[in-house]
């Protein structure tokens, strides 16, 4: 590490420092958290899977379809970065305890920047899923910041909940709060880009504190995390993170287990359509008592001609979220 | 997945196609190769971890800083992100069990490149590291296209080799090819540019074996991997992916150990300071056979003043390698 070498305290460029002070800002930043056998800083780490299984999943913020830097702060986006995966763990019933974090930064990032984006990390770790750890990671150059996270969870000797598991007769349940994402995004394009569309800074006081919760649902959400395991427990059958809707992910979990899910009316399209809320989606037996936070949304039935119906009458039209078509992929 | 219902047979691309119709293609060339509990298709895959740890790396290409297209095909670049993460894995003395690969693509990108792209993995796989496949990966849209890989090795209840295990009597070796790599870059901009430096057609018929060997050293390159476990059975002390150059990288594994690594003399400045070869370097105690491949490169001495010595003689000047640094990070 040459780090010590530089000057750092000033408003230094990822280009200007180079990479490996980069990295040894951000081992600072995350230092003390590692809880592996090996942690960051050889080729590889070393983790313990108690239960001889783990759970992995991997998804990536890429600036324009993902994210705005005018909206986003390096701590929304290192919590957000970490908070979606983490989801993905949990919705398999399983323990987080990892995350390799691949950076692409642009030359012209500021490290302060690169600073706070490994403190949302840590953030978003220690607040949804304690006891999981930034454990390695790389450090590219490019021209469009890209944060891609793996996780790594495991399933202390319980089974996984895979989407595949759902049997008629089971009711259906969502943790998490719905439609609130894509309310905040919708928000954030009609508001906040000046007249030839550039996303322009967020003024925290021209929104209303229920607008606030959306926005901050869209920039830093806080999926049930932790419900994920306790669902697993309550014997869930079947289980999924909410990430593009509720009704395309209700349809691929019944797609998945060959049923037909009959959500209960009363959800605004929001929460039926909208992407990126990160709830918890699963299929409990008749007669479990749910988990804290989970909230009945309706019923599975045996396969019918639509996979998924509301009140009994099938679903039509736009389902959910296709990042390629429904965001536009400039530059913010 | 709705890629059925689009013609996918002319030279379409991503942004046309849609997300998930790219995903049924891409899941198409990997299919069969899962040997995970879960596989593609859940929120996250479920994968044995025999010997009850796991080891993990990360490690990306990027348009620009790490390829370009104007060199690469989507078969060697997906190669070389297989190549590259196995690499870290065999470093550790562990077994490549599975990837999972983030891709963020342009919307121009040709559907044909992503088929093309996910082949390359999975020859990567077949050739360097059998039984190892892609279980998992995310796919988004980007300005810059980047292929973010990470892989999950297993122990099968052997110890990983660390930078840090070496000791002064131990001989160092090195499995692999030094040099050819950078020599293979050089080639490229200095040969297949331009006049105003943007890169052009590789012309093989302008190369001479030998350069041709270079450039796919470069494009292709073929790390050790089964070595990896090897050397660890045979009692490697320390061990590492030579990445940024054999006296950076040396110098690394001196300061982990603490100790003097002396180089014997010999070696050109391709070899000493090239980075991108991906070969082993591994320390084994005084009278170890060493295993295939490996050729005697040096000694571990009790640490002096210098990390890294050539004959006795220590080392100045640039070690090795900085992304960040040492490649122009302009588009191709």
């Amino acid at each position: 590490m040459d780090g010590g070498r530089r000057d750092e305290g000033d408003a230094s460029t990822v280009g200007e420092l180079g990479e490996r002070a980069v990295l040894s800002r951000i081992l600072r930043v995350l230092g003390g958290t590692s809880r592996a056998e090996v942690g960051p800083g050889d080729d590889a780490a070393v983790l313990a899977a108690p239960g001889g299984r783990v759970v992995v999943s991997t998804d990536t913020l890429v600036h324009g379809p993902d994210f705005r830097l005018a909206w986003s702060s390096g701590a929304d986006l290192g919590w957000k970065a970490a908070a979606v995966n983490l989801a993905d763990i949990a919705a398999m019933g399983a323990r987080p305890v990892a995350l390799f974090v691949a950076l692409a930064l642009p030359d012209d990032t500021e490290a302060r920047f690169v600073d706070e984006l490994a403190q949302g990390l840590r953030d978003a770790c220690d607040a949804l899923a304690p006891g999981c750890a930034v454990e390695g990671g790389d450090l590219t150059a490019s021209d469009t910041l890209t944060i891609a996270v793996t996780v790594l969870g495991v399933l202390d000797g319980g089974d996984p909940v895979l989407r595949s598991g759902a049997r008629p007769g089971d009711v259906v349940a969502v943790s998490g709060e719905l439609g609130g994402a894509a309310r905040g995004v919708a928000l954030l394009f009609e508001r906040f880009r000046d007249a030839s569309g550039v996303p322009t800074a967020i003024d925290a006081h021209a929104l209303t504190e229920a607008e606030r919760a959306d926005v901050t649902a869209q920039l830093r959400p806080t999926p049930p995390v932790r419900r994920g395991v306790e669902a697993a427990r309550a014997g869930a059958t079947a289980m999924m993170d909410v990430s593009d809707g509720l009704l395309l992910d209700a349809t691929r979990l019944a797609d998945a287990s060959g049923v037909t899910i009959d959500l209960d009316a009363g959800l605004d399209d929001d929460a039926l359509r909208g992407g990126e809320d990160h709830g918890l989606l699963a299929c409990f037996p008749p007669g479990a008592v749910l988990p804290e936070s989970f909230v009945l949304r309706g019923h599975v039935r045996e396969r019918g001609a639509a996979p998924v119906t509301i009140a009994g009458t099938p679903v039509t039209g736009r389902l959910g979220w296709d990042p390629h078509r429904d965001w536009d992929a400039g530059r913010g």
